[in-house]
């Protein structure tokens, strides 16, 4: 079925399906972008909530149609409370992702994926190539957040965790690279700015959370959101000079056209 | 007094008391609108402070003009950290405002609420209809943060809570409703987009906040303060053309003009 | 060495081992500006990295070019971080700058400060009048996070809190003031805009922080990255009209651009 996937009709139907139900998406994400995440997931017509308690966590998930799990600033209670959600939403058979920030850079973070690996069922993860690779066992160098080098192409890391973890794997990189285990998705949108904002890879998250809620099939799903997300990138990109604060602004912007009606000419996404 | 209130001459004052006393808004809120409030409370002339551990709560609230406590990302910490920082504020007579976001969507939230009224003395709550109609002890359907039904009308909901808490309640909507029980206020300023950017309710209750510090009557100060922030989105929707990243910049330009001596012509607020 | 210190000269090889070594950038800050450092950091060509959990807080400080402690919503175990880190990076010869927001403002944020002076070796402090002298023991009025009054003027408290600390101490306010104890650089870059958005402090220290993991001499590194940090601030004044929503975008345009080569005319750093 190489290129035969034709993204923006998916898109199109996925994005009214959100916009009929409105999903609410149970963010427990790190400190650093929860007002971003929360704007994003405004600006594609679905409703944010974060509760990180564990007094409401699992609570809350269950009602959800999608859970976040972001561990950009994990702590002990924090760990705990995305445990009892992610549990309470594999119940509930509400879809779980996973976005393992920083996993490789101490081994705090790395138990802290296992246990959540371990822990919970998980429909897709979405990191850089490091973090990924991390998740399967692999060696991968990082440096704070940032992927330095993962011993293996984007590709087959993707694969094998796809494979290892039994749920979709998303390693977005300057191409993105997603796989179900079988197939493979290429998604080659966005543009280098987008690494001058942080956050961008959590929003990248939260896209994929939007349409993950909407349902099957999920590697559809998680690559045409990386492709929406890049192509509302390459959009602010080109309405902000690429300058990080007028991006930042018009990151947001893009989104909401393109959520909206917009035109969603220029989406690149091959599956094979 | 139908009609009579003139909220050009009330804004215009008491933004006035606001300039030369800088009054200090001691936050205890959640960890999504954190740099947004404080934004907020600056653009209106005010100094925000935001000091949530219970080693500091009390003593920082003794020494601010208004306290607002903000429940939109609990937990048990926090909550003992919002008791006793408004415990002070009541003992040190520093008018407290309550944002219960999202009672009513988990127990845990409806119990946190329950708590809060039940330890500290509030000036003014402010929430959806969901969410106050829950501070009486009434059935509502919340969505997350969202309210999706509540039983009974604006009006009714906002005389039961101020009648029960002894307080003024804002419901806030597409039109804004305020009682102290006696008297009603509504407030028609807004725009639809406002519902599009996270922590816009947040942002009006730090505005009540900002005008309840200069004192009574707090119904007034209350109505007037939500009709000067929907005034100032509809101008930033204007100025923005209504699309979300692009809004919320200017939100905050808009609401800086207002409070520096800006034309106040169109605050729509009628009393009853 | 009056006048002498050519500053341009001095950024603009700074900027480029930035923008060669990309430096990581520790932050255990504040909630309230986690998101506008980190993306303060990203536009100077750094890397940002939150991690606060005691669990991770001295394994990610030793892998660290610099350590920034900012103390503007302290609480036990992220103080408890904090020392931690604050060791590890003194072990590993990486230099840590404090950020003490609000010492003075309640009896418990005081004795954080003094805990964290008793127990790291700093490299620089950054604050206004009343944060730094109260580091030096001395008496400040303060209220919330802004300096009232410091009962000795700024050369004199950075002079103090140097020689008290054997650390670079900056004071900044209309002018900024730095002393290593023997030298002082006078800044007279900025805007008064800077005060409208909350977190302008925060980040000054995070430019800050940037420069000195670039290495000694930590004065001129502490006195230059003011002196740049007010410069984009001047610029987004004049490019925003001076209207706090604006001018936040602006701030990091300008910064950006200033970092990737942009014109460094008027700088204003004086050194005697």
């Amino acid at each position: 079925m190489t290129g035969e996937f034709d993204a923006q009709a998916f898109l199109r139907e996925r994005l009214e399906i959100v916009a009929i139900g409105k999903p609410l998406i149970h963010h427990i994400t790190n400190f650093v972008v929860m007002n971003e995440t929360a704007n994003l997931t405004l600006c594609l017509g679905a409703l944010p909530v974060m509760a990180h308690a564990v007094e409401e966590a699992s609570e809350m998930a269950a009602q959800a149609q999608a859970l976040l799990i972001n561990m950009g600033t994990p702590y002990p209670e924090l760990v705990e409370a995305m445990i009892g959600a992610g549990k309470a939403a594999n119940q509930a058979g509400v879809p779980v992702i996973l976005d393992p920030v920083g996993a490789g850079a101490t081994s705090y973070r790395t138990s802290v994926a296992q246990s959540l690996l371990d822990e919970v069922t998980f429909t897709a993860v979405r990191g850089n190539a490091a973090e990924i690779a991390v998740l399967s066992g692999e060696a991968a160098e990082i440096r704070g957040v940032e992927s330095v080098s993962a011993g293996a192409d984007a590709e087959q890391i993707a694969r094998r965790a796809a494979d290892q973890l039994g749920c979709v794997a998303a390693v977005t990189g300057a191409v993105d690279v997603v796989s179900d285990g079988k197939r493979v998705a290429r998604v080659s949108n966005g543009h280098p700015i987008m690494c001058g904002v942080t956050g961008t890879g959590c929003m990248a998250t939260t896209t994929i959370a939007v349409f993950l809620a909407s349902g099957d099939p999920y590697l559809e799903a998680t690559a045409g959101a990386l492709a929406l997300f890049g192509l509302a990138g390459e959009r602010a990109a080109a309405a902000s000079g690429a300058r990080p604060g007028s991006f930042h602004v018009e990151l947001y912007n893009s989104l909401y056209d393109l959520a909206g009606g917009g035109d969603l000419a220029g989406l690149r996404v091959e599956i094979s």
